[in-house]
């Protein structure tokens, strides 16, 4: 794989295949992490902010949380000042608070290629692709389970993806791959298939401990020890859960100094109260729980601030997505993460539906709009998510993360510019005149317009002549086309011996399993 | 019409059949219009606004504006204070932000059942229906020229739509009807199959009379003389061009006390530079010429500022929508207008696609969204536009009208009483919980999410059982459910034969034309 990765790039390795290859190589275009230079929407006023932390300090005191099976996390508590009971922790209020303080509230996540290394917190935005379906859909062969090769598709589109900055992590479930190996083919897709910043396993310690070990290969052992090189995701158990497998995740990223998304996932009505204001306070007590335990792990630990939220449909029990609850809870959360000085992740592609038809727009428009506004920091899921999570769908991965370029033309704010204030051309044309042939125009309109890549602007008459393709043909016309053009960045063969030897040897190591 | 109506109805008109027909009726909900609770997005801050204000002064000043085939335009402004140079007017700095000043910041636009009346301006959002596609398109019978019949199908459903609180005006071109006619039927038609506000006809001074005059016959001579019962659409020939028929539109409405939306027409690129700081400018002088200029028909007459402002793709010369470029421009003229103390009119559910598709979901709710949250008071094509406004769609209509629910609830923003704080359900459920049965739950689910009345939550075995629909045959289901159910407003059957009476004679009194 390596081999022929450096044999079709040609990128500064030299020699006359490399160049020859250089000359016919895709390019491929990757717009930087979005530096927003618009405001976000401050949703809630000060008193409301003021009374949700309250009433979270309350949570956290009064109610407390659980970490459950995990004697070691319930030491670290009980020596931070906790009140622990069982595997009740409560803590004291301004605790969990103080001990957030010490997460910085921006960091690097390094890529294997410089350029596309990620900021994560401040004003920025990072889009990372969906995450965790056991299914994929696409318009050939329809709903099915995913399998590997899915896998490195979504890998290879994320690639490619001009505005997508990462590649994320189980973009789908290899279900073909035994349960306890799909971390390492999983990781190699991401170390190989793409240049861009991934997410390391947490479905066990061990496997955590794997994700690390593969980095230390790919980035080298010191860099590995003083950067971070995974941002990975660590879900709570709503309501105030924290259970041994994703700490014990969590334990290992935080001692390698690697970032972890701490993140409640709630369908709210059924994992947080049916409020706003009620789930906001959920969160914000999970959050701060979470994110405290993560600097008890190891101070200064890089760390995001998350927030999944749903509704439920009380008619069906069903989950319900890109609707007003989610977007005004995402905008509080915002602003409550934002008051605790932590990078935020929230929002997606989001959709209940089935297909990628317009429902899904509808729903993903609504989320992706709100998590640009509401200040999100780390976007998972900002691309491919279909039928509430359970299925990756490749036509909609390209449409979002089309999509996500608008995002990207609107954060970047109006330009006030001599050019951008337009006055020659005002003054050129005049009453009744047209803009066209204008000298500002000429001078400017290849840059003016965002542009979609997969969207279709043609006349009815062109477009019918063409077949009439609603958006999901022209997604699966796009992802073909990116696939078939698809040519794997360049890694040091060393490298890509070293993780394949690693693999290997630690699958050897262990027997299939299979749940 | 109206006896059917009134025995089908049976409101406040006695009588057993009335009391049969009431225990029959079809409940038609009606949302008020919104009253939003949350804050607007500046997307620019205070030193561009003053920028572009001034630029703005400049452009009308120094390039003026033309007025034209209208002399009575003309003296109007000479006497005003502005320099006349044949049909050029240049306005000095200062003067149309002063005329500007005597149109009211907010306005009632009264319908013929008092419930249904909009406030226009301040922070409220009225939504109305798409408005002028030649082209209907259904799933049954594909894409063709609209008629009557059409025509009256969308405003039945805009009557039947829970969250759109107006009729429109035309919501599609009745291509069966002599061009010189059709007015009466529109207007007809959104007198009695509708109670919802409505527009009155602007592609001729005469027209324009006649909707003041059938107004007249509605809603009684007095009333209308007294209080404001249309708003209609007049639109500038961008750049800076104010032609005869829709100013003619304009003087007949002002004098009559109705309102106007005055509005640039703009596809960026072609009648405005391609910049987005150049386009607010070229608006905003637009929109300070026209308002001004109603004010010199009748001070204080009602008015609203718009702009209808998409981009042109460089590539084939279409418009585009849903993007960002429009976005920008959309918040700030949201800023600039209300700098200028008048209501706001611009976004909807535009989209390029030609299906009602992923691609058109997308692009309505990017426009949807930020015409919520960049102040939006009137959103005219809010539902149904299709195709670049060629085409009103009827299933998009209903998934549109859907959508513009979850607006309202966004605007409602976050209850922060006892009950939406909900710590009594935090304290009841507690860690690893479930909140579904808990009391808080039981007392507040019914009400506490948003639900579509179109879209699919149903599990995927169910959806796939029932046909696997996409949004599309949801749509049409939807819309074969409400036409199937749609039964007209009570009205006076008095009024009923005074509209027909007049509309007979009226025609009567011209010979057909078709162009």
């Amino acid at each position: 794989m390596s081999d022929t990765a450096t044999r079709k790039r040609g990128r500064g390795t030299g020699g006359g295949a490399a160049r020859r290859a250089e000359r016919t190589a895709v390019r491929i275009e990757a717009a930087r992490y979005i530096e927003r230079n618009i405001p976000n929407l401050e949703m809630l006023d000060d008193a409301a902010l003021e009374l949700i932390e309250a009433n979270a300090e309350t949570v956290l005191e009064e109610i407390g949380v659980v970490f459950s099976e995990n004697p070691a996390a319930l030491d670290r508590w009980r020596e931070a000042g906790a009140d622990v009971q069982g595997d009740r922790v409560r803590i004291p209020k301004g605790l969990a608070r103080k001990l957030c303080s010490t997460a910085p509230a921006q960091f690097t996540q390094h890529a294997r290629n410089p350029e596309r290394s990620v900021e994560i917190g401040g004003r920025n935005l990072v889009f990372a692709p969906v995450y965790g379906p056991p299914f994929v859909r696409d318009r050939q062969l329809g709903r099915r389970y995913a399998t590997i090769e899915d896998f490195r598709s979504f890998v290879k589109l994320a690639y490619m993806s001009k505005w997508m900055h990462h590649s994320g992590g189980t973009v789908c479930e290899p279900t073909d791959i035994p349960v306890n190996k799909r971390h390492f083919d999983m990781l190699m897709a991401h170390m190989t298939l793409s240049d861009k910043p991934f997410m390391g396993s947490v479905t066990e310690p061990s496997r955590a401990a794997d994700s690390v070990e593969m980095c230390e290969i790919l980035f080298g052992k010191e860099f590995v020890a003083e950067n971070t090189v995974m941002t990975s995701l660590i879900n709570i158990n709503s309501p105030l859960t924290f259970d041994a497998t994703m700490m014990g995740a969590l334990e290992v990223y935080a001692q390698a100094n690697q970032a972890c998304i701490v993140s409640p996932f709630i369908v709210g009505g059924a994992m947080a109260p049916v409020t706003v204001a009620g789930t906001l306070t959920q969160v914000l007590a999970e959050v701060m729980a979470g994110v405290a335990y993560s600097q008890l792990c190891r101070k200064g630990a890089p760390v995001i601030a998350g927030a999944f939220v749903t509704s439920i449909d009380m008619n069906s029990g069903a989950p319900t997505f890109g609707t007003p609850e989610a977007a005004l809870i995402t905008y509080g959360a915002g602003q409550l993460v934002r008051r605790l000085g932590l990078p935020y992740r929230s929002a997606g592609s989001f959709t209940g539906s089935k297909l990628p038809d317009a429902q899904s727009a509808y729903e993903t428009s609504n989320s992706l709009n709100m998590g640009l506004l509401s200040g999100v920091n780390f976007m998972l899921h900002a691309a491919g998510w279909l039928e509430g999570g359970l299925v990756a769908s490749l036509e909609k991965f390209v449409t979002d993360a089309d999509q996500l370029g608008v995002l990207h033309t609107l954060a970047g704010g109006v330009d006030m510019s001599e050019t951008g204030q337009a006055m020659d051309a005002l003054r050129e044309v005049g009453p009744g005149g047209h803009f066209l042939g204008c000298a500002h125009t000429q001078a400017n309109f290849k840059t003016a317009f965002w542009r979609s890549q997969v969207l279709d602007y043609k006349p009815f008459e062109t477009w019918a002549d063409e077949g009439g393709r609603d958006t999901a043909a022209l997604g699966e016309a796009r992802v073909e086309k990116l696939l078939a053009e698809y040519q794997p960045p360049d890694l040091d063969p060393g490298i890509a011996d070293g993780l394949e030897d690693y693999v290997a040897r630690r699958k050897a190591e262990m027997p299939d399993a299979f749940n």
